[in-house]
């Protein structure tokens, strides 16, 4: 079983871009579902589906990576924050800008998995679960 | 000299897409461009850039591919028509759905360059530059 489904998803987003894939699968959850919705919604990825394989335990989740007028990767940086061993949480007041808002974290809250931006409109702490850039 | 600019255009894309690459890039044009906006409008591409090259002669024309739920291409085929040595033309009343409309032509018209969907909106006809499905 794996430790960190999560921890292991950002490592395949990071490894894709790194090689210039044009989409990536990690095996679906709910969560992983909710941190792609934030990606997509913050502008880091182009789309993402979730694939039904037939006689699988497990569907797929399809995440489609954006790439940049030079080329560039459109996610620089994405790194798990709170990990199984060491959980990482942010109070409401505590939410602060990502390199002055040119990057995000992703946090698990109360209102479903939000951008820091997304989480401050809605009053909202939570589990930080990565930052992005 | 390049006899068909257009011709490679779409070879570039066509093989870019074989080997799943996220994005092509061709020499710069503006029937490129216009081409490139029809396949953006029509869903085909996720979007494209144009990129300075500095000391170039040329720019470039980055087109960011896209891929579907299943991985495929959503270009599956994309075809010349008209060509520099044999000139396709099509009238108004002459523009019909491609493939029952799963697929489009490009047409290049007095109103810019524009799908067959669009074509019969604005109530033109022109020049058949390709197929794409």
């Amino acid at each position: 079983m794996m430790t960190d489904p999560i921890a292991d998803m950002l490592t395949r987003i990071r490894n894709a871009i790194q090689i210039e894939r044009p989409f990536v699968d990690v095996p679906y959850s709910n969560v992983k579902k909710g941190i792609a919705e934030t990606l997509e919604r913050e502008g880091y990825i182009w789309d993402f589906h979730v694939v039904e394989i037939e006689d699988a335990p497990q569907n797929i989740l399809r995440v489609n990576l954006k790439y940049g007028p030079n080329g560039e990767r459109v996610i620089q940086h994405i790194k798990r924050l709170s990990k199984p061993g060491g959980r990482v949480y942010c109070k409401i007041e505590d939410l602060v800008d990502v390199l002055d808002g040119l990057g995000i974290n992703i946090l698990s809250t109360s209102k479903g998995i939000l951008s820091n931006r997304e989480a401050r409109k809605e009053h909202v702490g939570g589990e930080l679960i990565c930052e992005v850039w």
